[in-house]
């Protein structure tokens, strides 16, 4: 097998001990494949802006081009104001490696606790993933202020939605709804108040359908969709919405299936012409930061889609394995970070 | 006591049985008092638009002006095209009557079944209130489409946000959580992202706070509060918010709570400028209507909300405890819509 040339971006608050137990489940995945995996750490993040005001430096940003993928801890610490490494780095990233597929699987595992009332609402169980657009709607910076800070203030955001950037993605998800045994995809959005955005991803889901036959469609607005979330998640195969929305639902997904600890995601450009992104959907919780206790798994399942993303299919089904026979074992007993790393790991020699 | 003059807009679908339930119980328990309730009925809806086309002429706005306030049941159709009667009717009414605080509590009633595991997520229960604001973000109708129908289609949505539009609806808010025993307040919004809406709502919520020090705030973006809302619904007391995440939050509340056959809502005015509107969540359920079915609670709930609203407190907390008291009691066995709205109204009496 080629070898795994990969970026890490470790980043901040339990960022680093998350990435050191993927880090460790990919050696272990990879050992005796003949596979060599070299990574390359950027120091990106909270620590870098407070020493230098640097977010993400165009010649970092010229190297991780350079990389198979990369692979994210979290970014962000309150000692940097709101927004300065979102909008400095996170977005940057998926916006310049023109990561407009946002993958996000929700998978309720055997073993692991739901919010919900799972006998009641989902006897079958959770398993559908969202197809978040992660290049435009209203993430793009189009907003602006009028008169700050008078009482005469007005401050817009716009959502900016191309024919092209839907068609791509809504492609993508087509794609992976028909890989899916029940091959269903629903739309998500809110076409009767945003209409225009809305009709062009109504239009575009109708028309690519077209190529598609043996995909059944559905839509739902995002309000009536966070209902089925919480009551019938079990409805939802392939989910495709816009960045926002996908934002959001996909917090529910992850609640859901188990929570944030759990919820792993790739920021993908499928086309291979720059390197796709993994990183954990959980941010870099500070408050539990050293202390060994976060838990990886999250990290581990995005460095499985990392492997799935680089065609290496059997290793990333072989690390989802593992980790779906630790969590059926893991009851309440609260394990360290690295243990959970090392019994994963342990699953795979 | 003053009479009371409501306007009905009854609607499509389940509109007229869940709206003639609601005026039964406003008679029962208004009874006996010398208030003379009388009600002007308004056809607006999907009938009247596949009659004339018409959506909500001038007269009607004009005559509704003249009511104390209105119940609305719901309006929508398949035979009419999505937009067409939100855009038409209910989006022009909040914004034609300026109601800027959309209103709508959250609260698991004993008796009623969660999706969510109670025992587990929210052992002291759900009772929380969303303030959504309700005529600007992304609602206001500023966007277009350029070249639609191309492969050069580009469709934007503006959000427009006011300093003006903000603070009316956060004081409101500060008021409503000051007036409640646990007086916390949540903003949540998507600051770092949103930044230029978003710094404007934070500002906003801060400086405002200022003339209420013995109410809490904290802030949430939007993903997480919706994590919290299946996690730990029981946190929350008050919620502030722009009106698509609004939009959004409510009707996770609403499912979370015992589903949108309970949730009632209050588009006011607080200036008292124009008649407040009061209508359930839930949709016009074409698939339903007219079988006697629909559950009329959320409406029943929307006229206690709108008796409060007119300073009828007394009223407003009986009809309240009549509706508690049926949930108690209702178990699982099917009623229909008349022998709910008999029930209640019986426990008037
Ligand atoms: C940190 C933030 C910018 C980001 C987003 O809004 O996309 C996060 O919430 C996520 O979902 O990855
Ligand atoms: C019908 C629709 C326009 C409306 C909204 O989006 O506000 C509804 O979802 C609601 O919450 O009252």
């Amino acid at each position: 097998a080629a070898d795994i040339d990969l970026a890490v971006i470790a980043g901040d608050g339990i960022g680093p001990e998350v990435v050191a137990e993927g880090l460790k489940v990919l050696e272990a995945v990879t050992a005796g494949s003949g596979t060599k995996v070299s990574s390359t750490a950027y120091d990106l993040g909270a620590t870098r802006w407070n020493a230098t005001g640097e977010t993400l430096p165009h010649s970092v940003l010229d190297e991780l081009r350079g990389h198979d993928a990369i692979l994210l801890g979290a970014i962000g610490d309150p000692s940097v104001p709101s927004g300065v490494l979102e909008r400095g780095i996170l977005l940057p990233l998926r916006f310049a490696l023109d990561h407009f597929v946002n993958l996000r699987p929700a998978k309720l595992y055997p073993g692991v606790e739901s919010p919900l009332a799972i006998e009641r609402v989902a006897p079958d169980g959770i398993d559908f993933v969202v197809v978040r657009e992660g290049t435009e709607g209203p993430y793009v910076g189009n907003g602006g202020s009028l008169r700050a800070g008078t009482p005469h203030e007005i401050a817009t955001e716009v959502s900016v939605n191309t024919r092209f950037g839907v068609e791509r993605v809504v492609r993508e998800a087509f794609a992976r709804a028909q890989a899916r045994p029940r091959r269903h995809l629903t739309l998500v959005h809110k076409h009767n108040v945003l209409t225009h955005a809305g009709h062009l991803w109504r239009r575009t889901v109708d028309e690519v359908g077209a190529e598609f036959p043996d995909v059944e469609t559905a839509y739902q607005h995002v309000d009536a969709a966070t209902i089925f979330l919480v009551t019938d998640p079990g409805r939802f195969d392939v989910i495709v919405t816009d960045n926002l929305f996908g934002d959001i639902i996909t917090d529910i997904a992850a609640a859901i299936a188990g929570g944030i600890g759990l919820a792993a995601s790739g920021n993908i450009n499928p086309t291979g012409e720059s390197p796709s992104m993994f990183e954990p959907v959980h941010g870099s919780a500070p408050d539990i930061a050293g202390q060994g206790v976060a838990d990886p798994t999250a990290t581990i399942l995005s460095v499985a889609m990392l492997l799935e993303h680089l065609g290496r299919t059997d290793e990333a089904a072989r690390v989802e394995a593992a980790v779906a026979a630790d969590l059926a074992q893991r009851g309440s007993a609260a394990r360290t970070t690295s243990a959970i790393g090392d019994a994963v790991a342990a699953r795979l020699s």
